[in-house]
């Protein structure tokens, strides 16, 4: 065996043309569309599902990341929404289950005077962005959504937006990926190992070493911390706390006529200036989001954290208080400076990024995957990619979306299989 | 295999002198106790200690209870209170493993001055019962607990009671019982089976009869529901759910110098009319408790139950938003007309009922096991059974005591393996 951070010997024998290092709904995906292609793909995660994506809502709602960033990744979510139901069409076929989707929109709403104002600005800012918009008054949100506590004041509803089941949809990621041949090696990835100056596999945390014509790194916030990436090379990922419950629709609910989750569709609101989300699902359960906090690795549910979730919510929806518990989690959403994903070549050949997605991971598989899935065969850059390049962060970088060294260069010739 | 409800053989062999059906805390303190005494014991349950058990606080507070029923049950619960320290340290002994005992004290306090004015009720009834409180300044209060918040107004102090673990209380009776030579039968019973006349062991749900010299029903909240009972003998036990939730200490609020749990003790509170309580524990962990329903056999866990554990508890220690979540869960405790358990022999020759001790089996398990197993050795009855004797539930039972038919009657004959 190679010393550790050692050049890998040039003989060791491919064990896949991509190695994915991590299974959450990026890696899956990704996965997933390369062996679709014919790729020979190996993931790795000893977890698959189990990171952020066992903490997110789902919520497919691209306006709702641009109220806090940029407009190129209002864009990027935008066409990975255009992109959805047919992926999701193409994946419940492929894996023979159903993911939990849904398109019914969002509405947002006020609690407060302060409440509406906000959402005032928020409307204005979506209207800047193109995004359609219908203003409500209270009345009208409570005929949309009877749920609702009289109180609120007002709110507005966005079509097109919708949501999925994140659980659901790793599970059904993974399937369909093992059916299109991709191969899940349950062992986490702990080096990235380097062979003539180019990616060539990673070593695992069995001590075996798995060897791949390009490497892709999707593992969240941990994507920073791999052994054996060039200086400058590690995306700067850092974990975002997000605590979620679960509540669940029971006899009585479901007996007086309420719909799955006591709603239509997703809820947005602001409660006395915090945030709060509630996003129905058809198998009852209403998913409450979300905390964000910046406290390290830290993954322990607070009781703080699971207050405020059920005040905000309650404080919404009253009849929440009806519904049966389900769970409560915290996963870790990997963060950049910039809140945008970090998508493309690396300026190591042969290692690919597919991190940073922070909380629209699950949005934005569909686009993440096809467009490096197509980059793995065929070494083409997106064109939605320059903004999303990980070279924007590396010391000196000017300006997002640099072209950085070698990142129109394909990562390996790959080709397909024959 | 005789019909279903018949006499059983009287040829039937005895596969134990007792069959104790149902192994939550009474039950299993009953069959540790009568083991110890040499008797051949079975007990019947597919799930030790996950019935009510699972879901107590373990607070061992004779008075908390007085406050809302009879002398004799305040009487009996400071009996078995006094018993505690040499049971547990039997215990202990026996199965080697602790079970979180401690003893210091309880602290009421009111939240505004309302719950203030119940409070000095409360203590009027406690110093009618010869219960020795301390009347609290609202700032000798938090010199007592430093987490409370400031704008409590006051509160009394109970020395002398205290608290156990339930769950780790139920594995080290399990385990004591088994070592002291009781046999554990991993089945529901179903049918009581009678031969002449006589209790006679039980059908289980596999189809297979256990036949004992006596059985004792300590079945909790389905007691009263298995079939075989002659009319007029099912207790009267009715399922009242209960739920509760666990916090835990961090390394966070352990680095600060707080205490286990953040209290020294446990602390009862009234906050805006409504009850919580909060008992810690050596391991760091807080229970907080408890919701009061009457729903049937209900045990979902509601988001409504969960709100206002949280938002009680958290008006009073605000610190607990620190500490980490660790589950919540229900339970349907055994409640009875009078709130007070059955005890003792009942109208069918042979059968022992020890049940619907309602939310204080844990406090009152030591005295119910000790005088459950003398009986059951000797024939004797306890002196402090008729207050709480079967008979009194039975229709034309002129009042409480009363003694039923055949109550001073042993059981079986039984005697001690030679």
């Amino acid at each position: 065996m190679p010393a550790k951070g050692a050049d890998v010997s040039a003989t060791i024998s491919h064990d896949a043309d991509v190695l994915i290092i991590g299974g959450g709904v990026i890696g899956l995906a990704i996965g997933w569309r390369a062996a679709q292609q014919g790729l020979r793909v190996v993931i790795a995660d000893p977890d698959p599902g189990l990171g952020a994506t066992h903490a997110a809502a789902g919520m497919l709602t691209p306006i709702a990341e641009a109220a806090y960033a940029e407009r190129e990744l209002f864009a990027l979510g935008q066409e990975s929404l255009r992109r959805y139901p047919e992926f999701i069409a193409e994946l419940e076929r492929a894996a023979g289950r159903p993911v939990g989707f849904r398109s019914g929109g969002t509405l947002q709403v006020a609690y407060d005077s302060d409440d509406l104002a906000v959402l005032d600005e928020l409307r204005a800012l979506q209207d800047s962005f193109g995004v359609t918009t219908r203003q409500l008054t209270a009345r009208q949100c409570r005929e949309a959504e009877p749920m609702l506590d009289p109180s609120i004041r007002g709110g507005m509803l966005t079509t097109g937006d919708g949501s999925v089941d994140p659980r659901l949809l790793a599970t059904a990621l993974l399937q369909a990926a093992t059916a299109a041949g991709a191969r899940h090696v349950p062992l986490r990835a702990t080096e990235i190992l380097t062979s003539g100056g180019r990616a060539a596999g990673a070593a695992m945390a069995d001590g075996s070493q798995l060897a791949a014509g390009a490497v892709v790194l999707a593992a969240g916030w941990q994507s920073g911390t791999l052994a054996g990436l060039p200086a400058g090379e590690a995306p700067p990922v850092r974990p975002v706390k997000g605590q979620i419950l679960r509540l669940q629709s029971t006899a009585a609910t479901s007996a007086a006529g309420l719909p799955p989750g006591l709603l239509q569709r997703t809820v947005r609101g602001i409660v006395r200036g915090s945030s709060v989300y509630l996003v129905p699902r058809d198998s009852g359960e209403l998913v409450i989001g979300a905390t964000q906090e910046e406290l390290g690795a830290d993954t322990a549910v607070t009781a703080g954290g699971l207050w405020e979730l059920l005040r905000d919510a309650r404080t919404l929806i009253p009849g929440i208080t009806e519904l049966a518990f389900g769970d409560v989690v915290a996963g870790l959403r990997p963060g950049t400076p910039d809140n945008a994903p970090v998508l493309g070549p690396s300026g190591l050949p042969g290692l690919v990024l597919a991190t940073g997605h922070f909380r629209a991971g699950v949005l934005l598989a569909p686009v993440t995957a096809d467009t490096i899935a197509h980059y793995l065969l065929t070494g083409e850059p997106d064109p939605l990619w320059p903004a999303f390049a990980p070279a924007r962060f590396r010391p000196g970088a000017d300006r997002p979306g640099a072209d950085p060294p070698g990142s129109g260069r394909p990562a390996a010739t790959l080709g397909a299989r024959a």
